[in-house]
């Protein structure tokens, strides 16, 4: 049996180009005693993916030229010598970029059947749910009537964050990179305003018109220019949950500008980096949470779904690109 | 009467140049009914004066070409038409660089005879200390074990931060900017360590060493490089109390350097500006825990005394070049 994977060719200068991954063919052995077999259905495509492909030690756990390329990801048995796994189940784990995979299963989690479409468990009842929720509630903590500002708002995390702000009675702001996701936001998600940020002369301008009396929280996954131009217009004790660089990510170095220092001090904001994993024991309360919003139609989400496994780098540049709105993931 | 005041001439560029002051002379009215006619005994001389020079919206409150230098000073009642204030008695207030002033006193606090030394009212019983108390316990918030690093070490701020660090159990490890200071700070301070950071080809080394497991807190009172190399060497969830930005007020723009986006995230860091402003309803409870540190010889600070009216321009320049070892102040 044949197994396809992707690999790391060349450290990416810039956007990853097609030619920075390798596919490769190597074969597959059948399970063993306590093994199983598992075919992937869906697999994630997230920014992070980005950061680990470039070396020296800008962010942790770079890739060696050669690994095979990270990922979550959902795959069904085909066979299994393991009797805790049967053929037709659905499994979740660090699948890679990878057709098949075949292992003891002790770090996967079984998917047991459910309402909700199995993707989501990669979106919005996964990672980026979670994500999205103790970002927005414990690291921006949020009070009704506050002024929040999600970037990369039309995103798998920012539009679940700006949703849930919404949920909890604030004023919603986006910035993100089309026109067609400033209708996304506003006409279907419900944010109070957005802005294209690629279509303004000003970002302090656009800012300062969608929110005249300031900023209490801002969800931030882009850094950049972006933040530079939200933070000096932040109220005393405002709050920045610190999720993401998207902005940076295919940056040597960051953007040159004014840096966060000044408007941290002189506004007196409190920021705070933050990982989905620092929230483990408490991933329950998350996504019993936001089942019931999806369930009362409180939240909504959408999926950019590319068919074939042959697909997987293209996703990724799109996303980078931003050509995504909501959850990118390849099916198979 | 004439009283003599500076007021700022030109806006500096980059390290401020004693023309950029004017002295000024003036006719001074005798105190009328209910006014309070004082002499200024010190003069506060602190890094945020630099920033209120500077124009545009990089700092708050910039002041005009023409306006006289802020500064906190004490003074001493030369004639009172006022019951609530006596010849002889000290106050505290918003001096300005000027030799007198005449006021209601609405603005002034009295000083009631103190064992202390009435220039600690503007260092380690004043301003910085709280500053410093505030800073450290609250926003930093260390656990006993934990490394915390202070830049601007020997400063009066940075100073009283490593120290009462050090009364909390904590390692400590100054950044400076002689080998004088890093000598003050180990030899008569307590601190575990410090690095000349002018004399160190490399700060991430210097602080390695120092800091071999990694730093949990880090009192901020520099930004800049410094900043950078700190960051990256924080454990997950350490704790930045952002105080100063004194490796700025000369710049246009920040130095080029990362930026801090990136270990935040990475790093899960709390960053957090504050003003000393924001405990003011707490000041006497700093107030009164620093008095019994120093009472016990637990706590023990400098002053850099200038001496002569007009000798603050020349004091300002010495402190933003880091000539002072403590609090800098103008003796009248």
């Amino acid at each position: 049996m044949i197994n396809r994977q992707f690999t790391l060719a060349a450290r990416p200068l810039g956007m990853p180009k097609e030619s920075d991954f390798a596919l490769v063919e190597s074969p597959l052995s059948e399970p063993g005693n306590g093994e199983v077999l598992a075919k992937a259905v869906y697999i994630s495509v997230d920014p992070y993916m980005r950061a680990r492909m470039s070396g020296g030690s800008a962010y942790p756990d770079p890739l060696d030229i050669g690994d095979t390329m990270v990922a979550l990801g959902i795959g069904r048995v085909i066979e299994s010598q393991n009797p805790a796994f049967a053929a037709g189940e659905l499994v979740l784990g660090e699948w890679g970029w990878r057709e098949y995979s075949v292992s003891d299963g002790s770090r996967w989690l079984k998917l047991p059947p459910s309402a909700a479409p199995v993707s989501t468990r990669l979106g919005v009842l996964g990672m980026p749910g979670i994500t999205a929720y103790f970002g927005l509630l414990d690291v921006c903590r949020p009070k009704a009537g506050d002024t929040v500002v999600v970037s990369a708002a039309a995103g798998a995390v920012g539009s679940l964050a700006g949703q849930i702000a919404k949920i909890k009675g604030c004023r919603t702001a986006g910035i993100t990179g089309t026109d067609a996701k400033v209708e996304y936001l506003v006409n279907e998600l419900g944010f109070d305003g957005a802005f294209n940020y690629k279509a303004s002369a000003d970002y302090t301008n656009s800012l300062t018109r969608l929110c005249p009396d300031g900023i209490d929280c801002y969800f931030d996954n882009v850094g950049g220019f972006v933040t530079d131009a939200v933070l000096p217009l932040m109220k005393p004790f405002g709050r920045v949950a610190l999720c993401g660089l998207i902005s940076e990510y295919n940056l040597d170095q960051p953007e040159p500008g004014p840096g966060p220092l000044r408007p941290i001090l002189l506004n007196q904001l409190r920021m705070e980096g933050f990982l989905f994993t620092r929230f483990q024991n408490r991933w329950g309360e998350a996504l019993t949470q936001i089942a019931q919003w999806l369930s009362e139609g409180r939240l909504t989400y959408r999926e950019a779904i590319v068919d074939g496994f042959t697909n997987l780098p293209r996703a990724l540049i799109g996303l980078l690109s931003g050509e995504n709105i909501g959850k990118m993931l390849v099916r198979l």
